[in-house]
């Protein structure tokens, strides 16, 4: 079997697991209103490509720990992830009607369902990381402490939410009707590391910490991981720009069209590509520092940048 | 001193309390982005009565613990419970414009920021149980996940979400333009005890185990609260028919006015004054049973009760 089909198969296996424990960790009825659970369930369901969550299965691996321990978190950070895009498209915020090739759930569902749909979900996230896995062991006590406070700096106001802030900030005119002037590379790179960094290195660090590594482990996983979370960025401008809208599921070309700053607009096509090529290199280096670089870490960074959706 | 004046002052010196460590618990600039730290913020800083972390610290001393041990929790809760009011009162949801005699947060800072401000407190809170009391002991590992699990359960789609879309469904018409009809008082009651209810509860239960309870003192305390929460909620439909917007901080008689069920409504004003003294007279049956009826819990049951804002 060639690397490629290997790595193939490993994530049609990973993403089956991770499709099945997600729906299996959705609160539903009677526990749960059914209006709010049917909201929570479409949009988990609405597929995607289950980055985050193999993400973090494959770090607990990394570091010789049984992956299934790190599953709730794995689904929690998937919640999470999904809560995001569920906020990020109401009408309010970025006024996307499409996602994953389906509509989005405000258009469905109402936006106030919405609203209410990915606060359930961001809070599940927490409840699920708290309850699972159930062993009453003082380590595992411990390593879930650890992990919820890493997902939720991930995923907060210094983190993804944080980004999403900045984001806004770009495309929000002031008193006058001015917007502000673009981000340069360096803003736009601090920005990415938040809004979409944050929670790819939590994803990463969680598995690790789950999965019992080392600090040194946890640390060069978190380092490589931060490079795949701009190597991802960069890929998702460049589709956005050569992609059509089918693959994407959203509408290409709508990011530099609603003037937002992008790696292609700032560094031309070529350079942004050699640029992902760039954060692969330094997050082999990271690995290789612990031991890790034959891990399948970075075969998934290889297929974060080759991905074409 | 009066028993009252004593409560008073109690509750003056923990709101204090409360109220500088909820200021220092925030994120703040540079590891927060400013825009969206201010917002926090402005919604932890508009004040209200601390109920909750009230209830969370008095809940750990009455098991003989330490309250300074609960105050992270304590302050979580108070933060989940500022994030949904924040969602609560956005244009898709209530669309109110005064909270707490100012301006809500989306008049002030866009629907789009609330949003997020809401979305980073309530991740925020997290963080915080997470990483606070910072002793690396294991029993304190192992009762902050329990915490985090019951503050979870309690705000999530099983209790306050799944509340509030219970409420929403009471106010939104069908396709053909037709509201469903009101609720019965069990429904009520049942949606209530999900909306307003489960944090009350999970602020008394998260004190109790943050205060090394024994489970019997945590039932106990957890049935009480629950107590505690309907009367909160039976005196403020009650004062929202009595009580003038300048107590309130928000505009009187609108829930009546929007249509939606009210236990005045239902029962009639004095029926329903009655039945809050029932349930401080529950509660206190709950609390006997493990010889808590002494603690400082039930005088703060009578004070919800007998509150004029």
């Amino acid at each position: 079997m060639s690397a490629a089909d290997d790595l193939q198969q490993y994530l049609t296996v990973r993403r089956t697991a991770i499709d099945t424990a997600l729906l299996a960790s959705l609160p539903s009825p009677p526990s749960c209103p059914s209006a709010v659970a049917d909201a929570m369930r479409y949009s988990v369901s609405a597929g995607g490509k289950r980055l985050r969550p193999i993400l973090c299965l494959a770090s607990a691996e990394a570091v010789g720990g049984n992956w299934r321990q790190a599953m709730p978190a794995a689904c929690a950070i998937e919640f999470i992830h999904t809560y995001s895009l569920i906020h990020d498209d109401l009408p309010a915020m970025d006024n996307d009607t499409l996602r994953r090739g389906q509509p989005t759930l405000h258009v469905i569902a109402g936006e106030a369902l919405a609203i209410l749909a990915g606060d359930g979900l961001l809070t599940e996230a927490f409840a699920l990381m708290a309850r699972e896995p159930r062993d009453a062991d003082a380590t595992l006590a411990a390593r879930k402490v650890r992990v919820i406070e890493i997902v939720a700096v991930g995923a907060g106001a210094a983190g993804m939410v944080g980004g999403q802030a900045i984001d806004l900030a770009c495309v929000t005119p002031d008193a006058a009707g001015t917007l502000p002037p673009p981000l340069d590379g360096e803003s736009l790179r601090a920005m990415h590391a938040r809004k979409t960094g944050a929670l790819i290195r939590a994803s990463a660090s969680a598995g690790a910490v789950m999965g019992g590594g080392s600090d040194a482990q946890i640390d060069a996983i978190d380092r490589a991981a931060a490079e795949f979370g701009l190597a991802f960025q960069i890929i998702d401008d460049v589709l956005d720009i050569e992609g059509a809208s089918a693959n994407l599921g959203k509408t290409a070309g709508k990011d530099a069209a609603a003037g937002k700053p992008t790696y292609p607009a700032l560094y031309g096509l070529d350079a942004s590509k050699r640029m992902a090529d760039e954060c692969l290199a330094r997050a082999a280096v990271a690995l290789a520092d612990v031991r890790l670089a034959d891990s399948r870490l970075l075969q998934i960074g290889r297929w974060i940048v080759e991905r074409s959706n």
